[in-house]
């Protein structure tokens, strides 16, 4: 209730700042019984780690996932999972000169507004760093959802600053550093060499689906599926806007050409982005994402500093010059997490969780 | 936990179907001694009831609304607040050819795979007409947050179907039928006029925002302000896509020219939208939706019948052509349930709520 | 989370005064496709109505429940079930002579502390006319259970002030005023007749049982089925005491002889009253609770007024002389709707409830 | 939701095992900028831990408490603290003789019914071992409770096995193994000897209250502050019954003696036990439980192996020969953070939280 746990029954409670010990989270209502080992989780961190290329910020840090506990004999015991990150590289001289400053377009402001403490260490709780446990979470859930139903998450890069990218395939997310979906990714190096070096930063846009979905998850009225997804999507750090498949497309859109038809062998399109009334439809969920330009720039700004008079601040140290670009992998988690909990929300109260197309649905249902 | 209920704090249980014999809602949490009564609720609900334009349905009812308890001798009690809302206009005959058939776009086949259950009276618990209920919620967090700390919430609409509308003033609301900000609403007239007389509907873009917003509130990390916020809009009935602040013009956009700018006399600019690392800052929250068209049109689609078959629907009775002309009271509704219980959750820790602005916060908190 | 809603899953939202229009709840979270009328609903709420016997208040309402939504054609449809019953019989000037008083026992002052209001209509919302919405969702309850697992329920009279009551059947319950387990009540009517003539009141202890328990049922480490047993008994009016099966007795028991032994064919002795480590056995659940004495009576107290001096107290109006007596059918609803609820989470995590004896258990699960 | 946090405001989410590498807490909602070190956490642990004296267990820990997080600069800062105890005597050889078995009144029965796991470590998830978090915790509720209202949190033992333990102060306490209100405790002393040299175990009856409490703490209808104590205790590992003031001494009492009478000076004794309708008066709390004996005991028992045949179990390895030793600081601990929950959950609605007595309150709230 106060913020740091995402989801009801399958509930991510998340702890830690940048530059403390550690960072983690406990995972509660995990379904028992599941082979679990760090090396299931380890992957997805992996991903997002930091310092993985010259693109994303040089901090570097193993992210090391050790399991505390709900874990015996390599299997979920239906007990909460601890998972400990300890944080290694703490360099926090590096944020020395921002003390008695605000970054315009940084938490340090409203963090010091709500709290009344300011806790220069790289950012303590409003960092990105806060991601890792949510993607260690999710590495669970994708686990579970995957063996019980098939499903399973993809995000990728759809846009860079100015930069459009195209969609060529899935496969070539793991293969460049930008986790575009196309084989040549020379002009999203050229475009960010060129703003690595006027000390700039840039947005992002990104996509993340889910294939295999079950239908029928999702619970009206409030607490839809695209609700839920939206919350968590907005929740991710400098996202500024989600959309559920056509999105804003739609304003400008008619009810002849929208709604997606149905025919005995599916449905014809994906418009609804997989959710219908907010219960999905077992089409490929489809969300996206815009990503402001992160606050921490080398160019100078104008902003007051804790007495309020004006000043100017710079912001040296290790910062992503695109904080969308390590944002696919905590993407497919927070989605996973999402499905995962309406997942068991609906076998609570329907009994069952099925994947199924309108041709087998039109067979009837028991 | 259910999905009915909005709100961890100021909390609001939704109940009811389009068709049955009454909507409502039961709202847990409202502070004591707040003076109150049916005539402070109604007027909201007004705004947003059917059959007040020809742009809107047909459907005539009066949504009179009854506190049935948590007042006494005029003021709140702190106990619950139930509301009721009778429904007397459920001609629900006008159904009668829809019963067998799944809508392109709409929530009865989700609703049918996940309950088993057909419920055809005007799509049942998917209708747009329990949104009744939020606003009669939204109006009592609307008079506490407005007496507390001169919070306001305006709603307008920005585009309808292909036509964007600028902003003039929001004195032009309440004077048209549409929601504009504008003086001269001729052109949205002729637009919804031609698409009337086609038979079709049309999607449409709005605009909430939320003046002299109290500063600190929202619950890091994961119920941030703004992702409560697009949590509350997303499961709006019709909406595939919210933003905050610039949304997803941030994409394209440089760190150098996004972060807004703060000085002694306050923030330069609002691409945040009102929000930092999901706390208030003070600002105007600023927030778009983007709705889709109504998939309840007059226009054959093709579609598959319970028995799976192929057929054609055509919706017949009496439906909005463009579903987001109603949306705005409930936009503002939402947005202030929002605000409501993040000042609740904000009280509990942090023991104050107040407003504020950069130079009244540089000389120093408590 | 604002106090008036119980459960997580299966979630009962209350409201209302005892003088105002009308109390009841809000189901959320119910099982579709259950069938479910009024009738199978009143009948818990007759047990209960006052004005049954000249042993309990002669305030005489119908209690008459109205299914507001939630139930389509004769079933449940997986959303919110409104419950509506209006107050018919509010003579509330019987109260006019304790309005600047505060009775000693009652929760007319703690109220006054709270809220800094006092309505001062029958008790307002800390009236014992609040169990009837409780007991119309335990009914609810009730009935999936059985239907699904052939859970019952059933409480009776243990003792009634300084008279103790044996157990012959559960058979006599029914037969009589006090919900004795006895053929022959005469001992209890004179107990009463003189009381009552006394101008006193006194206290009760009851026992509420389920049979045909789900094995496994209960969240450690901290919502324990037993936990929210005495959550839910202890949040009944007038409540000072709860025991799950041996209860205080077992303080000078031994660890030889207090477990209850396994056996091919089942436990021998119930000391555990149906849980071990918070989740059910499969055993019958048995539970007491003690009950307090009626703080309105006719006799003199001291006490103060709203303006600190001291005064004398005297309750006019139509009380109940013992409390309890009306309270078996309200613990058998609210043992329903923990157990409910326990058994939806159950479902939620590990997939399946069932019924289960050692002997059954021992042939190992799947 | 899974049934490991505890709170709605002041959240502790638990876990652990008490075999496995470590056990521990996630603190959320905690209110920033109170100092906290590790050592005002250790000092209760330390009171709690086993090792102690000859009366209970010998396994020996440390349970050295690590603050992960949520503390800067000694402070905390609002965000999650994160409390690490690791496991340091594992010695789980010594259960390896019932691996196969079930333990009368122990809970691996009901862990292997529900989850399907049969984790043999010390009781695992069971343990009360996993008690030590919660004490942690509730060290952090004392210290703001006490520096904000000056409340305070005392237990004793009353009873242990036959015989009872008379009320000598509370200075006592800490000065005998006890934690018995009483200077000569050989008595006690002597029966524990001759329990220990048996081979059996015996249980325990304990009080604990609250001194200052804030009045109007409680949120009727449901989540009263005695249901919500009531909950806490009987979640407790052993307790098998809770009283609040007079607790089951009510039954037999009367209406004209029981409630407590109101002067201008204050509350002339304390039946209610400190809450009325609910709510706290202000008076102390007052509560009570009953522990039943430890079920892992060296005389031969009665039971079935996992093959369903019948068998006989003895427990060798370290146990509390009277587990209720050791409850008097958790039962402060669940004590501490049911009321930190209420104060913050009063803030949230009512705005304030105060100590007062009738006549203060006589004066009038604002």
């Amino acid at each position: 209730m106060s913020g740091n746990t995402f989801g009801t029954l399958f509930c991510i409670t998340n702890f830690g700042e940048s530059h403390g010990p550690a960072i983690g989270c406990v995972i509660d209502g995990c379904p028992p019984g599941m082979a679990l080992t760090e090396a299931d989780i380890q992957h997805d961190l992996d991903r997002r780690r930091p310092g993985t290329s010259k693109f994303v910020t040089q901090r570097n840090e193993p992210d090391a996932v050790e399991i505390l506990s709900g874990v015996y004999e390599g299997k979920t015991t239906g007990t909460p999972i601890a998972l400990l990150i300890r944080n290694t590289d703490q360099r926090s001289k590096d944020y020395g000169n921002i003390l008695q400053t605000f970054r315009p377009g940084h938490a340090d402001y409203t963090y010091w507004q709500k709290y009344g403490v300011r806790d220069p260490r790289g950012g303590g709780r409003s960092s990105a760093r806060l991601t890792a446990p949510t993607v260690a979470a999710g590495a669970v859930a994708k686990k579970w959802l995957k063996e019980k139903f098939g499903t399973t998450f993809h995000a990728c890069m759809t846009q860079i600053g100015e930069v459009p990218i195209g969609f060529e395939s899935w496969d070539h997310v793991p293969n460049n550093p930008f986790f575009a979906p196309v084989a040549d990714v020379s002009a999203l190096e050229d475009y960010m060499n060129a703003l690595r070096k006027s000390g700039d930063s840039c947005g992002a846009r990104l996509r993340v689906v889910a294939q295999n979905m079950p239908v029928g998850l999702g619970q009206p009225l409030y607490d839809k599926l695209d609700a839920d997804i939206a919350h968590a999507m907005m929740g991710l750090n400098a996202v500024k806007g989600v959309e559920i498949g056509a999105g804003f497309a739609s304003v400008a859109d008619k009810g002849s050409t929208h709604g997606d038809a149905l025919t005995p062998g599916g449905f014809v399109g994906n418009k609804a982005g997989g959710v219908l009334g907010g219960i999905s439809t077992g089409q490929d969920l489809d969300v996206s994402v815009a990503i402001k330009p992160t606050s921490s720039i080398l160019i100078p700004r104008d902003s007051i500093d804790v007495a309020g008079q004006p000043t100017e601040v710079i912001t040296k140290g290790r910062h992503d010059p695109c904080v969308g670009i390590r944002a696919a992998p905590i993407m497919e988690a927070l989605l996973a997490l999402v499905v995962m909990d309406h997942a068991l929300r609906h076998r609570a109260q329907c009994g069952d969780v099925h994947v199924d197309t309108p041709d087998i649905a039109a067979a009837g249902r028991a």
